[in-house]
């Protein structure tokens, strides 16, 4: 059985390393409106700011694009970063540090996909020069307002998407009653030193060991005395703020265990996780809309079943409304296969905007009564469908259509509701920008 | 632009931390047949022998299936790992050792994918002494047959399956010069120590230390003899081979850097990380059959263009033969929709075994000459692909139908080759099972 539905919980993504099967599952939800903690379940009651650095330029690292601007499903990664952030509610302000030569496609990213509590500084030549860049601005006033100066100030990677309240909260936390706190996770891998002609001197004791991640948290006064202190090295070359705060503040940071989503995007294969973990987390819910019809109400209620097999439980609704929480549409359409239905729904979906942080998927599914049961027999034309999912696809929501035969017979009907289970899934997981348009037959 | 096209030379899969961008790139072919280097290349005169510790079991991790059983695209990625050897002309044997209660699945595995030079053997309770076990396994002789014991073995991790020959070439070689030979890579994250209350102690310097990863060389005297010699609690808690080697006999491995790819799968998302480099590896080439057809050559060539400005090279052919290196066939049709000829296609890959390792893509293009450029217009009945495609399905083989409108204007036909590069791009890339036997319209 293939790894997405084989896969056991203990192996689920947030379960850390695999002996520790005991961690909340993979399928936290990353997508904004799905958010799967209550809002306001952690009561912070001081100021709380982030500063995300993003500074790792074209230039410094030999890259064409710095993974930070890479997109996938039509958004680049730092945005999704930014989301993360931008949900939580007691996180007042974010300031992302770019370098000189990003500031204009940052500004154009903010605008984009319309996030707020964001400010955009230019960076330093270094990670750590860049840090302070961000630190320091907050400490400034803007555009004539008092500064923000926060308590606490939160340091995370542009390149860590899966970031969650509940860990921001631990962090925020402990930052507040103990100066620092860093994220650790176990070492995946035996760390050894070698010699300086490249062979084994010793190996690590694993147990005594972690690899220090990211979000890392601060009193603002601690890590700002800590910049202040360092001294040119520390801006050159050094890696670890934790390291900062202790060397400089005498501040011993409170090391907190992380789930495995707080990893790090670094190789190609990262993006295509990263995208595969937001697919699934898109592909949960869908809700579909049955227009009041009895035979529509029947098969909603069937796909209901066999969808929900598939891990994607389906909201069944007589007309489309708020569909804040939902990033996939079945509009079920009966004998007459008016195109007026979805059309209304795609017209809904454009002035909710709903498309606006990830592509939102609209399958129209006719269900054929004609006794005929040939599968060939079209009751619509696919060019009225392909014009309409060309025109939707600019707007970020992807058409497909799906022909049903309603067969009397039992076993025939449920083969077929098998089959539109099956591509109707399909779809959803996918959301192929290339497909749009075409006319499925189940 | 999407990460898949936008991804520059220096992130590429191989390319090692993104400071190094001078690596070999992430394109490497891990699919059998498209080996990107030469067979024999390295030239190795010794015998190898390679011990793939496979015994991670429910039981002892908690997991439902222990993930080198998990599959992707229809096989568990033990069976990857394995081929990955296989291939390799100078690897003359291969021990995996498996848990107990899964002697019968990878018995099947096996069978099933046709592996040869494979001999399963019963592991320990533990890592090392699974290694162990099928260290003494090669010094056992097998059904009467002299003992296999060679002079050097290689130890690797089922679940890390996309390791190439030249880089088993330098650790074999390391490994019988030195004895011992480990493949590295640079740490990811700063690695700490926490004190006893969790607060961070020190950081290590970055520079100074690596992580070790698998594949790991011995001279097959030495790891046998550093198993002789250690104790119980090595077999119990030990995770280096490297360190046995040093702590018994002496032996200071070599360190070798390895490639990224090396990275072993640990989480769900590494499933998914795996799935995406071998799809992405099996786009790389397609073969378009043309039947001699003037049209279908035009075509074709129009295809050859634009699929290779998306990294897929096309091969055209007037039919099909020797498909030994392809994963993915098209069959363009002219004028009258035969399907005869696609269901040649078919038969002959069926009859080559072609999909035994890889699901195998076939896309029947029908060119319609018709007049009539209305796109609704159906000269091949749906159900008889359908048809064709469910029996296909069966053996490994994913067939599609596009029909595609033969336009006079020059304009619209460039939009209809337009819409089917990407409609081909995207099946051959996507692998989607549930789309099979749809005739799609370009």
């Amino acid at each position: 059985m293939d790894w997405r539905h084989s896969w056991p919980v203990a192996m689920h993504e947030d379960s850390g390393d695999i002996d520790r099967p005991d961690k909340p599952g993979f399928f936290s939800d990353y997508t904004a409106g799905l958010c799967s903690r209550k809002v306001g379940e952690c009561c912070i009651d001081f100021s709380v700011a982030v500063v995300l650095p993003a500074g790792g330029s074209g230039e410094r690292t030999g890259l064409a694009t710095p993974k930070q601007f890479c997109t996938f499903l039509n958004r680049p990664l730092i945005s999704y970063t930014i989301q993360a952030f931008e949900r939580v509610p007691w996180i007042k302000s974010i300031v992302v540090v770019v370098a000189k030569e990003s500031m204009a496609l940052m500004m154009d990213i903010v605008q984009r996909f319309q996030h707020r509590k964001i400010r955009v500084v230019q960076g330093g030549s270094t990670r750590h020069r860049s840090i302070f860049s961000g630190i320091h601005a907050l400490s400034e006033s803007e555009n004539g307002m008092a500064p923000l100066k926060p308590k606490v100030v939160i340091i995370h990677d542009a390149v860590r998407p899966f970031v969650e309240e509940d860990f921001l909260c631990k962090i925020a936390m402990a930052a507040k009653e103990q100066g620092a706190a860093g994220a650790i996770r176990p070492l995946v891998s035996t760390v050894i030193a070698s010699t300086s002609e490249g062979y084994l001197d010793h190996s690590l004791e694993r147990g005594k060991y972690r690899a220090s991640e990211m979000p890392q948290g601060f009193l603002y006064d601690i890590i700002y005395q800590a910049y202040q202190r360092c001294n040119e090295s520390d801006f050159e070359f050094g890696t670890e703020c934790l390291h900062l705060a202790l060397q400089y503040c005498g501040t011993n940071a409170k090391l907190i265990e992380g789930p495995a989503a707080l990893w790090k995007v670094t190789y190609k294969r990262d993006l295509a996780a990263a995208e595969s973990i937001i697919k699934e987390s898109l592909s949960r819910l869908a809700c579909v809309i049955t227009g009041g019809s009895a035979q529509a109400t029947t098969l909603a209620n069937a796909l209901h079943k066999t969808l929900g097999a598939l891990d994607t439980q389906l909201d069944v609704i007589p007309d489309i409304r708020h569909p804040s929480n939902h990033w996939n549409f079945i509009q079920i359409s009966v004998g007459c296969h008016s195109i007026s239905q979805v059309k209304a729904v795609v017209r809904y979906l454009e002035e909710m905007n709903q498309a606006l942080l990830y592509p939102v998927v609209v399958i129209w599914v006719l269900l054929d009564n004609s006794d005929d049961s040939s599968v060939s027999e079209r009751t619509v034309e696919p060019a009225v469908i392909m014009e309409l999912a060309s025109a939707a696809k600019i707007q970020n929501l992807l058409l497909y259509g799906i022909q049903l035969h309603h067969s009397k017979e039992a076993d025939c009907w449920e083969r077929s509701v098998g089959r539109v289970t099956e591509i109707i899934s399909a779809l959803i997981r996918d959301r192929s920008t290339a497909l749009v348009g075409q006319l499925l037959q189940a």
